[in-house]
């Protein structure tokens, strides 16, 4: 297993993860506290995909005595948005309808450029098809502020180097395994991604607390987010982890858009969304249908349900259901797969027809300074 | 010997630092060429304290073809302004009037707070204080351009993670002498440095020779700078480089403003530079009087003749007289002292009072973009 922001691969053990990133894991105590404020229960909290946080309750008593957090999370624009990213902006658009608070949402652009065998120019055209994405989830525009790392870089490198001044390069060989060959712009990197948990602390003119929805794979750079900010009079910022959706092909490392076999797109045509799961979704159904109907399928490695249970089956009882006849044989894989297709499509139809307005919309979310 | 930009000690070598650093010596060859443009030759010239060059001849052909270049140099704003940073800039401006080039110059606030132990706001009261001096150099404010790295980190980041893609930090280890302790920041800075380098060829859409005038400590940057830039699609930079004015303590390293004994300053009255130049500045006459008359002093290891020689005494008659009457104990060492005193007192007196215009000057200096 290594889980880092620039590799995860292997199966995923998360209760180890917990134990080393010092992540808290997220108690049934905690869920009720959420839920005092947003009335219900987001499914991918119910079901424990957002599974660890730091700082929570602490954000909570700020929030409970009127001290507003804001929300940052952000897009790495190197290619075709999948599945796996809608995931994270989703369940971070939920989180800013229920607390009705500000998002900040971040474009490492340069981070991209500076960590892929890509030209400026294809990041830049990555970004702009990227923001398409993040404005079709729906955000609200007077809420919610697009950081382009290149654009912006204007008031994030003032602050990115007070950062950078108490980071030294054996901490960024500790934290992410770096090594003498790294270019000289991918060791500085970490300041920049560090800046927008206290950039609306900066712009306000006072302290503020920040909340980071992020995959679990970005906890590296938080963690020295959460060791500097204090030192420059700025709150640690609170967050909260969620685990990977999980690859076509099946439970080891995370769903991707540049591995052999891709995740499901944004952009992709119903047809391709059915190629996809029937081809390469990852079946825990026996190989006959006898043998199915006897025995029943696993739906714990089954990706169609892996996919259900993470995004597209709201209905606690209705993924019970789903649940209980794929294990008991009474539901075939192939229902199960055209099951998800439906759900999928009916999905992305939603998500693709917002993502077509998004283009006259940039321009309302970039952030805008002075 | 130390030589690199972040330390200059021990008695300099500059036959051995040409060899070193693969720079080329100026000679009278040269100098011709040079003249036939200039009509004259700057005293700076004319006496080899600008001794050095990389791609001059170059930069001729390609002005002499109508293919103008523009000139870049800098300052690091952490304290005040000395003879030794006024040294250089003289020059320049010489080359700006001599050739009727457009100057980038830049100021390296984010170096000097990455590099030294004081505050973003300490750092940012020596820039407005730095730029005055560098107004009252009398650039034309019609083709100068002030580069200020954090408040135009808007155009030069993006620019700056395109040179730094290219750099390793075995590169830099290489360069500076730099250790894994070496801060982030740091590590990437140098790439901000190259940026001006082809900034206006990125204004303009169209590839601009480069000259940069320097003190020889900096070739450590611009050699980086000539490596990558033919990489990015640019010329590499020419450049011709200075020996140092020396302390006023002797001649070993450089001018300095925090040094024990500090050097000479933009702002010091006529009382401080007397009282430096006769308590501190080194004299290479002899004990008494009677046995300096006898046997005579030594001008090239005299602080006050080299200043004169570097800055202050313009005419080579006048010069070579005032070396001969030292070296014959003809003239005392008191007497070339008051000589220098008033000679410095003159010239500062000129630039303290366009120092003191230069305050509103500033807005038309700063480089405008879009």
């Amino acid at each position: 297993m290594r889980v880092d922001p620039y590799k995860v691969e292997g199966s995923i053990d998360y209760e180890r993860l917990i134990k080393e990133f010092g992540i808290k894991k997220i108690d049934n105590k905690l869920l009720e506290r959420i839920k005092k404020h947003t009335k219900e229960l987001h499914p991918m909290l119910r079901r424990k995909i957002f599974f660890a946080e730091r700082d929570l309750n602490w954000l909570l008593d700020e929030y409970e005595k009127g001290n507003k957090f804001f929300l940052y999370t952000g897009c790495g624009p190197s290619g075709p948005v999948h599945l796996g990213h809608l995931q994270v902006w989703y369940f971070t658009k939920w989180l800013q309808d229920k607390f009705n608070v500000e998002l900040y949402f971040q474009f490492t652009d340069d981070e991209k450029f500076l960590y892929k065998d890509k030209s400026y120019e294809e990041i830049q055209e990555w970004l702009n098809e990227n923001m398409l994405d993040v404005i079709a989830i729906g955000f609200d525009p007077k809420k919610t502020h697009f950081i382009i790392d290149t654009l912006h870089s204007g008031i994030l490198y003032p602050e990115a180097i007070k950062v950078a001044k108490k980071i030294n390069f054996s901490t960024i060989k500790a934290t992410f395994g770096f090594t003498d060959s790294n270019n000289i712009g991918s060791i500085f990197y970490t300041s920049m991604q560090t800046v927008p948990a206290f950039l609306p602390s900066v712009l306000k003119k006072k302290n503020i607390p920040c909340l980071i929805p992020h995959a679990v794979d970005q906890d590296p750079h938080f963690r020295i987010t959460r060791d500097i900010l204090p030192k420059l009079g700025y709150y640690k910022p609170a967050s909260i982890q969620c685990s990977f959706l999980p690859p076509l092909t099946g439970s080891q490392g995370k769903m991707s858009s540049t591995e052999a076999v891709q995740g499901i797109l944004s952009t992709d045509s119903p047809n391709q969304v059915k190629n996809k799961i029937n081809k390469y979704a990852f079946s825990g159904g026996k190989d006959t249908l006898e043998e199915h109907r006897k025995k029943g399928g696993n739906p714990d490695i089954d990706i169609s349900f892996q996919f259900l249970k993470y995004l597209f089956e709201e209905n606690d009882k209705k993924l019970e259901e789903i649940y209980n006849n794929y294990k008991s044989g009474k539901l075939l894989s192939g229902e199960l797969k055209n099951y998800t297709i439906e759900k999928i499509n009916k999905f992305l139809e939603g998500h693709q027809k917002r993502r077509e307005n998004a283009k006259k919309q940039i321009k309302d979310f970039l952030l805008k300074v002075n």
